[in-house]
């Protein structure tokens, strides 16, 4: 593998004062960086922003330009604390219209449902040229302008909406990793992990550490593109810790 | 209460590629964002970056002026890929130095256990100026230089050090909230959420929706750093919510 290669990245930002006040745990970082590895892009960087328009244009703007995708999750529903279409559209320059589809979409969903008003109809609002991403979960889209990418905050519903963009983004080679777990205390073994990360170039080590059972152990991930390094590096490393007289798992711990 | 009071604001970077893979479920956000919550700061921003000095030091740099604390977590440990004390010296413009305290410390921690080597010794390691955290879990202290703290990535052990943080830091007025559950869409009730918010001025309506039981509802959660508007915002919102037909349960479902 070349290391010319080109790498497809992405970056995310997730909106919303619930994540900042502590009260709901995030689980879309870990759901769409999971994702984006198997679509073959990375994800470089998120920011958590509160719902201010001010904040999610200014973490839109920043990182829209540098990577080839951005993502945003929250604020797309039918309450006033649901800005992000409107922010997003002034970070693009372009005015907010009401998706024919979307509003089609919406009528469908809502007939048995009590019918479209004020609060759900926003939820038919969109920056201008924007399509679809469908949401089979609950009738309301998501979003895609540009590069931008705009999920909702609701995990499952998000989950629903990758599904639907899978094999669409283009990527490249995906990031695989390699697990070996151990009970050795990380800072017995990181002149190990140093030197067997500076022998093989195409891979990086990253060493995570727990405590478990009364005792110290570590998962050591290598990860690369290059499947062959991968599996060198990794044999190179159990040797290593073997050599230490410790036991390795395969997989990890 | 006047609302020119003075508010106290935290940033947060969280650093690890273990987040950005998708290996491993941040715990931190939360964790620090309600500590923060209880010691009357507020965090405003969150930015997940990878174990990439410049990425490192190019979120401090950007976080840590414009808000009264800055906390990281992740990359203090005593392996290649713990770079924290690096790029935050290097952001900050001062040298890395081995604190005397903090070898002591880890003198002490290591005496039984296998003595101090190349790899713990990094844990001793500060940006010049700085002060400890201490840490009971492990042995290896948490860092202070100025407004930056630096915690570590593995949360039971950041808890240790917020527990000894407690009561430290300078604070305004806690934000305080209320919570009102409600079987309802949230769609249903926007112009009652919008209206509502408009009418109390020191207090934020945010609509977290959930689909349970077969059924679909929705917390209202009220914040304010005022007892009293808060107690009257959610009397009016509960009562809004009755007025249409709808039971409230008090403290969510």
């Amino acid at each position: 593998m070349s290391t010319s290669e080109r790498i497809w990245t992405a970056a995310l930002v997730v909106i919303g004062d619930e994540i900042l006040s502590g009260r709901t745990h995030d689980k879309n970082i870990a759901q769409i960086a999971s994702w984006l590895e198997v679509q073959g892009i990375r994800l470089r960087e998120v920011r958590v922003v509160p719902d201010l328009e001010d904040a999610i244009i200014g973490a839109v703007d920043a990182l829209r330009v540098g990577h080839d995708y951005l993502f945003t999750t929250g604020g797309i529903g039918p309450t006033h604390d649901d800005i992000t279409v409107d922010a997003v559209a002034k970070a693009m320059g372009v005015p907010v219209v009401i998706h024919p589809e979307a509003r089609a979409m919406l009528e469908g969903y809502y007939a048995t449902r009590g019918g479209l008003n004020e609060g759900r109809l926003r939820m038919a609002r969109v920056p201008e040229g924007a399509d679809l991403i469908p949401n089979r979960m609950s009738g309301a889209p998501g979003i895609q302008l540009g590069n931008v990418y705009m999920m909702a905050g609701v995990p499952h519903i998000t989950a629903g909406m990758l599904d639907a963009l899978t094999g669409s983004l283009e990527g490249g080679a995906p990031l695989i990793s390699e697990t070996i777990g151990c009970w050795v205390p990380e800072s017995e073994v990181a002149v190990l992990l140093r030197e067997t990360e500076q022998a093989h170039e195409a891979c990086q080590i990253g060493s995570y550490p727990f405590f478990r059972e009364g005792k110290v152990g570590a998962n050591f991930v290598i990860r690369s593109t290059d499947p062959v390094a991968l599996a060198q590096c990794a044999a190179v490393l159990e040797e290593g810790l073997r050599n230490l007289g410790r036991e390795t798992t395969p997989g990890g711990i």
